[in-house]
């Protein structure tokens, strides 16, 4: 394949020497306020394996891969068993074929058996790769969003790696349909600039939540200017009935309403519960069953069609070729990539070209934390550069851990901001990350010796 | 559900506290001799996280989940962190209302996020479920097909968390189904114990293997009872031409030929391949493509019916959702489980289940490091209970690794011959884990010492 310098600022293979890689683990303790709480996730503690990336100049790369919290220690523990494949390279030389780095990193001849590209090492790759896109940004001097909006096609198309989904999008492909969507580019930014980009919010519907919070909160989040409100079901059909009568009354019925199950049901079930719950006019069921049934979704949404409700999932999707069956077979209405799910924003890039092809929305997954920092930069990219359009989609919103990054995401009238700062927005704040890190940041030590949480066993046996 | 004693050895709740769980990272340098290589796995180093379970009582369970070497000490940290939920339960309580815990290993609240149900965690899962069904064997004094075979049948399906696969089968089917095959179970055993079931052989066709080497690898499994042969294909076209034609030559027409890509192509490029290997006349091509890949697989097969090639698939599905929809979509004519790939015992028995219920012949993967130890014992079981046939079945038998284990596979006149020993088989000579410990063991020192190959880095960026 032909190499070609990216950027004018240097020529390639000079300068951007990786000389170290750092991962940690940072943990808020968010299972406190019930914040988060799902049918399947009673007790989050959003968390995060967190990387940073060293080079011999002046500049970092920021990445994460979001987690619950018990367990981060195993990604963490995946990224430092990676980290050799990163550390010594010319991080110039990764961005000029970064679909042939990217590979390397998921194809490990010994490591990939532990995968491939699925769980722990695919989030721990997630995580690297966010890193190196951070540091892309900031050499570039761009946000990620505009640097992918500015940059040439044919190097946009070299950083995918096509293997297992050529059946349905090739790399000609892919450069024919960025090259098709070119004209009104500088429109869409413009406006993208001026508007901003729609999101939903979930923060109204966590399980955990009271009537009069959840009450309150559709409240403030419609003075805001939201217009899309997600609620979680799937504990007690009764129960659901009552929330999402009461999110109707406050939000009414030209308001758009999702519900999600986050695959607590089996796929008959699925499809029972939710005939219950139809005459709530759901635009969409999320994660009713196992997020690699991608069978069981299709007859889940054949069934659910003539209700008007569409299926979707994504969040929990492993990698491209789950989504490529999810989009093939009719399984996915609405396609809810995740900023640190698959393996980060080059794999991302090819479900976005897939969706495209077959034409399904993307509405992103977010959320956690730092989701909404990432995947907002991925949907403005889409936008200007390959489906064109906001219609059908929305980026999930919520309003949780943002203060701990330093360029957090910026949602006003309910439209996603454009980042300005360079990078992928992934920073966080030194005294955040100090404070949180398990288990000897000082917020831990503090809530150990109070008792909140109990001290963890070595490394980490406690649970 | 109703709980009721297994035994009559004890009753519930007394005296088989599990007092510690250890995990370790045990690895072979089995990339010296390019054993095990193909073309995606070049050099690998068979290896394994290896667990003992301890109990009060003087009575331990080994089991293991194989790797190919980086890595495993990821899985190991994985094992430990999931470890507290295995240390203090009573083990004679897991075993009556095993299902149960199964569910709860596999969906811990904050761990799950980083599967579910695959990749890393479930690798540890496997390990640890493994051995507890070794330590189950030895309790009640049986090898753990034994214990299968003389399980009521209620006690077995309270095993399987049928979550997420009952629109494929129920509990209430998979026990009509065990309660219609008893009849002959008697003189299936005896059979079984007479003769043995029947085994294939991957020794002959590694990439990495010489022709001379393959040549006279075919005659000494052919003279040994060998009706069955299996080559690695997939990196260049005329190379395989060569050996299949090598192998042909050697083994004759009327031998079954077995061919394997270990997921090296595209679904097209698998289609396009095999229409040239079809003069060859193999049975199966085995991973084509991404393990991921349903739909791929199923348009794979539909292609290849005609030429009288079925698919086979398996050792890297990830667990009971993905094989749920391998079998039900047409996508795999031979189902290959994997003892340490999926949840361990309990898993692999809903996979039978399915497999029956929809009429796919399992065919299991062995070989690495203690697969044909613990797959011996499943296939068999099926054999006196579920399917009560042998036809279209075979396991696969590599001769590699079997040394290091107290009770290894015996394989006489290529049938496995029945297991006596009490428990899964799963238990290592104390020299072998001793000496091939990664780092530290004895037989890793001298290596490095030598440099065979280089000391790790710290935990262990080496590569």
């Amino acid at each position: 394949m032909e190499r070609r310098t990216v950027t004018n600022s240097k020529a390639p293979g000079t300068g951007l020497v990786i000389r170290n890689l750092q991962a940690r683990d940072i943990r808020f303790p968010t299972s406190l306020g019930a914040h988060g709480s799902d049918a399947m996730h009673t007790d989050p503690d959003y968390s995060c394996a967190y990387v940073v990336i060293y080079t011999e100049r002046d500049v970092e790369g920021h990445g994460l891969t979001f987690t619950l919290g018990r367990g981060t220690e195993i990604v963490v523990q995946a990224i430092n068993s990676m980290s050799s494949m990163v550390i010594g390279k010319d991080a110039a030389e990764i961005f000029q074929n970064f679909g042939a780095f990217w590979r390397q990193l998921t194809s490990e001849s010994q490591l990939r058996w532990i995968g491939p590209e699925k769980g722990v090492v695919h989030l721990a790759t997630a995580a690297i790769v966010n890193a190196l896109w951070d540091l892309w940004g900031k050499v570039e001097n761009k946000p990620v969003w505009k640097l992918l909006v500015d940059m040439e096609p044919e190097t946009l198309v070299r950083a995918i790696d096509f293997r297992y989904i050529t059946d349905v999008v090739t790399p000609e492909e892919a450069l024919a349909m960025l090259k098709k969507a070119a004209s009104g580019k500088e429109e869409r930014e413009a406006e993208l600039r001026r508007i901003g980009y729609p999101a939903y919010t979930t923060q109204v519907g966590w399980l955990g939540y009271t009537s009069d919070r959840v009450k309150e909160l559709c409240a403030k989040y419609l003075a805001e200017g939201f217009t899309a409100f997600k609620v979680k079901v799937g504990q007690n059909l009764e129960d659901d009935k009552r929330r999402c009568a009461m999110v109707r009354e406050v939000i009414g019925w030209d308001k758009v309403l999702m519900v999600d199950a986050n695959q607590i049901w089996d796929v008959q079930q699925s499809i029972d519960w939710m005939k219950e719950l139809a005459e709530f006019k759901p635009l969409w069921i999320e994660e009713p069953t196992s997020p690699d049934d991608v069978l069981g979704h299709a007859k889940i949404s054949q069934a659910l069609k003539p209700l008007g409700i569409g299926v979707a999932t994504g969040e929990m999707c492993c990698n491209r070729v789950l989504f490529k069956q999810f989009l093939q077979s009719g399984g996915m209405q609405f396609c809810q990539i995740d900023s640190c799910r698959i393996g980060g924003v080059n794999e991302i890039l090819s479900v976005y070209f897939m969706a495209k092809k077959l034409g399904v929305p993307v509405c992103p997954h977010a959320g956690g934390v730092g989701l909404c920092e990432m995947v907002q930069h991925l949907q403005m990219f889409d936008y200007v550069c390959l489906s064109g359009t906001k219609e059908n989609r929305v980026v999930e919103f919520v309003d949780q851990q943002h203060e701990h990054f330093e360029n957090p995401t910026v949602v006003k009238r309910a439209h996603y901001q454009v980042p300005i700062v360079p990078g992928y927005s992934t920073k966080l704040k030194p005294a955040s990350a100090e404070a949180y890190e398990y288990p000897n940041g000082s917020k831990w030590q503090e809530m150990f010796s109070k008792g909140i949480f109990p001290r963890p066993a070595g490394k980490f046996g406690g649970n």
